[in-house]
């Protein structure tokens, strides 16, 4: 049976776009679950600076805490955040950029160009395992539609300076399926192992996407248990792809992927219990009417 | 440009659902938006008894303020119903089964056997358009899988005795692309003009679902506007596909479909007021967090 590899990133990028402050005990514990839940690569947290980014100001705390036997990894912005991560002893770490020069501005203040420069050095120096994030794939809120031949080109120079994979994200959550197949036009050159496709459920559209790129020959996709974050920098741009939603999908159609869909379920409860708001994985959403329905079904 | 066919469900399918009654005449307000919106093939309510539905008992009131032009269908659970649905001049009519007895035993309290000898004779003697729900297409709630085949000869059937189209759907919204597939495969030799599938976005994957029966050659879809309603008799089943998320994929997967998707968005706006809760339609909570976020910058 056909196996998807799946990077839960959950604790770092849903995270992040979360306001109320979750403990990190609460954090290890979710680290934990997800781990009992079957889920090997993990990204963790961001040694991004605390004034930023808040919520994962104790990435220091944290690290300590994980349990033995994972794959995770750390967001690096920038060599200060690489010099805190490397007396951590992070081995997997991540960089960001994105295929629009107006987002990048927008976002961590400079250009893909500059993005590229700033993280160059690291991902030469860094001997473990090193991911790139490249965000609006499809398209950017401020530029528009993205021309394929942009991220392939970019995509080429993140393999050139040192990236070992690549997740492309369609950050705002606007694409369908003939984007995916244009994509793939663009890319087919490259290593589809070293590929992982980032979609958010903004529109609804992220299981199609999922299908198409399974499809076409791609078995990496990054999720977020009981759909936690979004994008802060687009605003509006709710809606990661809930890993729940994606496992669901996956073994009703007769992949596997190592995970136990009622642990994931109950995974990111106590996470929910601390924001105050219940999850948006649908998956989770329809299980929690089903188990009501049983409830009732009982009383009377 | 490739055209799909959206039949709007919401008035009926979406409504019976909840319990907030809705007025009226602010029913026959939506089904004027929804016009102005685009939509065309509209199913506007049931003549099913007020004990059963209540939220549908107006019906009678609400056929003579309709809009000049439109494609109008009301439900008729039985012979009664019937007459009733004749006196008002109703020329477009549903009837509904499943492709489980164990579903319909539980909803309308006969077998799937029983309820084509009810409707039978109705489809026999109406002369105007006649469509055939059939529900639990993948899984029954009560009885588990269902074989793409039982579908197939239940659709059959239903043309022999006199059905002009047949919505299939996915009641619980359960299934995969494999399985629109594989249902495909089984019902190929029928007319694909006149099948129409129904997906609910439960676990996420009704425009998955969507994607692949496009790809398969079908055109026609049902929707609800601002994904109004579930099933009522599959408890925790919600999720009808908004018609919203349906016309945005379709446009950017560059078909039309000859709605105007912001007039849409607005058309069920009073009824989630009166209903006291926000759409569900992905691509309306979207808009409206974009719409949100422009004012707070405005504010700036």
């Amino acid at each position: 049976m056909d196996q998807i590899r799946i990077i839960e990133v959950s604790p770092r990028d849903g995270l992040q776009n979360e306001k109320v402050p979750v403990p990190t005990s609460a954090k290890a514990s979710l680290i934990v679950s997800l781990r009992e839940a079957g889920l090997e690569e993990i990204e963790v947290s961001s040694f991004v600076s605390p004034k930023w980014v808040p919520q994962l100001g104790d990435v220091s705390e944290l690290w300590p805490l994980l349990p033995d036997g994972g794959l995770y990894s750390a967001l690096v912005p920038n060599a200060r955040g690489y010099e805190n991560a490397r007396a951590l002893g992070v081995s997997r770490i991540s960089v960001f950029t994105a295929a629009s020069s107006a987002f990048t501005l927008k976002n961590i203040n400079m250009t893909v160009a500059e993005s590229l420069d700033g993280f160059r050095p690291i991902l030469k120096e860094h001997e473990g395992f090193k991911r790139a994030y490249v965000s609006t794939i499809f398209e950017c809120p401020y530029a528009g539609r993205i021309e394929p031949a942009a991220v392939a080109k970019l995509a080429e120079e993140l393999f050139e300076i040192g990236a070992d994979e690549i997740s492309l994200g369609d950050t705002i959550g606007v694409g369908t399926p003939s984007e995916v197949t244009q994509l793939h036009e663009a890319i087919r050159h490259l290593d589809h192992q070293k590929i992982v496709w980032h979609f958010h459920d903004t529109r609804g559209t992220a299981i199609a996407n999922v299908a198409k790129a399974l499809e076409l020959g791609y078995r990496s996709f990054d999720a977020s248990a009981g759909g936690l974050g979004g994008c802060p920098y687009a605003k509006g741009a709710g809606g990661n792809l809930a890993t729940e939603d994606l496992v669901y999908f996956a073994h009703r159609e007769g992949l596997t992927t190592g995970v136990d869909l009622l642990k994931l379920s109950q995974a990111t409860l106590p996470i929910f219990e601390i924001l105050g708001r219940p999850p948006t994985a649908k998956v989770q959403l329809a299980a929690l009417a089903e188990w009501r329905s049983s409830q009732e079904s009982a009383q009377q």
